[in-house]
């Protein structure tokens, strides 16, 4: 009997795997994919990799802003792809050298719960049945396909999800995009940049989701000047050959051409075929019912990751993960989800963690909030010839911490971690203001923002 | 008379009239030349803009690791030179409005101190006196011209130091650079990308400085990679025309022909012709003499920035002034430096905060230390082909909180802060494993070797 069975191999179930592993416990994890999950294979890492490259074409067509002569400038698109291949080949073998290296047994099928057995629970795969005194469930999520008529019909050809967009063997003429959330943006972002014709159909009055809305309406603004139209609410009726049918607000239709279509209206958890019901795990419409240790209703068996249809973020997903397995050792540990930052990864970047204006209105939390223009950071005048940006701090009007950042510009990615840990640890303003910041940064457009409350 | 004389409008002089300013304190800045300071027109900022042209053109002539196809790629140093010049003119154009935006009276001027007056001090600019209550002090620095035969005759021409290396018209053929500091190595890394056969004289067995020597000897690696070539422990004898000579370890003497000789040994605190001897203030080898409040011996002066001969980097140097203004405005504040970040712009780049293994054992700390390769951050893989790096994390063995991080790799400069605010706020291990990262980060990288640690 092991100690623990994982059932999934993405962010949550391979770091739960692999922190239950080293703290001493007999982990067996199921994955009938490769290993490293949705994000590894056929999201975050590969989308990543492709907008490294759009930057880099990016800046070598726009060299000469700085001195940088170059000719012929052309994106590979097959090489751009490849790489992809490449860099998550690697990283899925890192995966596996890791479950190595805590000494979680790996089985390559899809595990299905058999029921409970003395002292725990038997799941059967590959024909093979296996047993284990605790249970995290891991099973990640899929695209959603909605009813739109020439939709399924045309799945993994002329429609497309997040998995067959990495793959594309060329640039699509006119691309159209529906839904413009973070998945989607990232993509519109990539294949505008390399020179698809694209357009956005979303149902909202915005794009970016949750995003702040002077924020998202900032990086509209960006991705228009690089050809994109975006048909804000619209609805979308059909998908037929060559173009795909929209409603207009006025309820008038548009017919947009389209060589490609990529659905990204969002995400479900998996909750079939797993064999939940064997036992009688609590699911809602959104997941699998979790309370703030990762417990699901029944006593031992635990989710994490985007099956609890929480928050469905990668780096989320480990954080549950971790909670799961913390609790399971017997250690105290709470799931929070007020400091969990989110990117979008398009040129120019956005970053955020907290409370946007929009959220802490709807919360009823009397807020103040202070804003300034990225120009203010001397880095990000000497690397962005023309460009713009924004930060934006929310601070607890009673309290004086720190309830929310928001960016955009270049380096934010890679900003924002700091603005977690302040959240995380209800810094105050006034104690914010003393951390040092190296000059000169990017990162310093926080400082400055900071330096803009009394207190 | 004025609340505040502030002499030297660099990064301290700027900083604390603003601050001062905006608290409410008639402010009188004198500043001879440009608004900024070294930083800003011939430091920091400068040398960025060419950093970052460095960074696009290698970019452009490695694209196709990426897919992205280049040709004739080229630098065009008048340009690159002239860029930095615009981004200069835009950033001190904008510390001129944050001196108008917080009331503060610019005189363009050398200011000496007069003496005393009832209730304060009198200085004279340009002729004319002014009174102030109170004084901060922040002439800066100057780099330093060491007394090798022929150094001072070819000052400026032959021989540059950090100001007039910014402006080369042409990328020389054979470029020397005596020590190999934290400001020479960027203008070595500079330099060598664009296509100058680089060499550096230093008198040390190593290079950069305090920097934790296994990663100063990474960077040493990369540069090398880059064609430069390191004489360490070569002390230079004399600078002919076209050439340095320098005295290797074994005493044997080195010739290295030379169209161009950056002096880049260090700075030294500026403390003559202010007047600061009309009014004893107390001033040692370094520099001006400051307790933890930035306070001098005279009471009501301060002195922040370089001139205190601390630790010479302007970030620290805002900090110092935040601290002497709020002591003037009777706020408590105490300048810390044991959480003061520094970074090496070079690519790759190089960022640290707190201490080093060398300090650490140097000051009978007893540290635990744990490192990870940068590959174990699915960014860095996805972005950097081939590319490696290094996280390095110390902490307290008894107390368990974090007190040194050091990072070589790509966006460390801009993930760094975050490492201050853990160091500056004493976090330990076990909470600062709790904060989320966003996934797929470079800065993820902190996370990953924090959880090397059991708590």
């Amino acid at each position: 009997m092991f100690d623990l069975i994982v059932i999934g191999g993405g962010p949550a179930g391979y770091l739960a795997a692999e922190r239950a592993g080293h703290a001493g416990l007999k982990v067996v994890l199921f994955e009938k994919n490769s290993l490293g999950g949705v994000c590894l294979n056929e999201g975050c890492i590969p989308s990543k990799a492709l907008l490294n490259s759009a930057k880099l074409y990016e800046h070598a067509l726009h060299g000469m802003a700085y001195g940088v002569k170059t000719e012929g400038v052309a994106i590979d698109q097959p090489a751009v792809v490849a790489r992809r291949g490449k860099v998550v080949k690697m990283l899925v073998t890192g995966v596996g050298a890791k479950m190595r290296g805590a000494g979680v047994t790996v089985v390559k099928e899809n595990a299905v719960i058999k029921g409970r057995v003395e002292g725990g629970f038997a799941v059967t795969a590959g024909g093979q049945d296996y047993e284990g005194a605790k249970m995290i469930i891991a099973t990640g999520s899929s695209a959603v396909v909605p009813p739109i008529p020439g939709v399924k019909e045309n799945l993994g050809d002329f429609v497309v999800t997040n998995r067959e967009v990495l793959e594309l063997k060329e640039v699509p003429k006119n691309f159209v995009v529906i839904g413009g959330g973070v998945i989607g943006l990232e993509m519109v972002a990539y294949y505008a940049t390399v020179g698809a014709k694209v357009t956005v159909v979303e149902m909202l009055d915005h794009i970016a989701g949750p995003t702040d809305r002077e924020i998202s309406a900032m990086l509209q603004k960006e991705l228009e000047k690089k050809g994109v139209t975006f048909l804000l609410s619209h609805k979308c009726l059909a998908v037929e050959t060559g173009k795909v049918i929209a409603e207009a607000p006025d309820g008038g239709k548009v017919e947009i051409p389209a060589d490609k279509v990529l659905l990204s209206i969002g995400r479900r958890a998996n909750l079939q075929g797993f064999g939940l019901e064997t036992i009688g795990v609590e699911t809602n419409r959104a997941g699998i019912v979790v309370d703030a240790q990762g417990r699901t209703n029944i006593e031992g068996v635990f989710a994490a990751g985007d099956c609890n249809g929480h928050v469905m973020l990668a780096h989320t997903a480990y954080r549950e993960a971790e909670v799961c397995v913390n609790t399971i050792l017997g250690k105290k540990d709470t799931m929070r989800y007020h400091a969990n930052p989110s990117v979008i990864y398009t040129q120019p970047e956005i970053a955020s963690c907290g409370l946007t204006e929009e959220e802490a209105k709807a919360q009823g939390i009397d807020y103040e909030v202070k804003k300034l223009s990225m120009r203010y950071a001397g880095r990000f005048v000497a690397e962005n010839e023309g460009a713009d940006g924004l930060c934006k701090i929310l601070v607890d009007k009673a309290h004086r911490n720190v309830i929310g950042v928001h960016m955009i510009g270049s380096y934010t990615s890679e900003i924002i971690w700091g603005a977690a840990e302040m959240i995380e640890l209800e810094l105050r303003v006034k104690d914010a203001k003393e951390i040092i910041f190296p000059h000169p940064t990017v990162s310093e457009i926080i400082r400055e923002t900071l330096w803009e409350f009394k207190d």
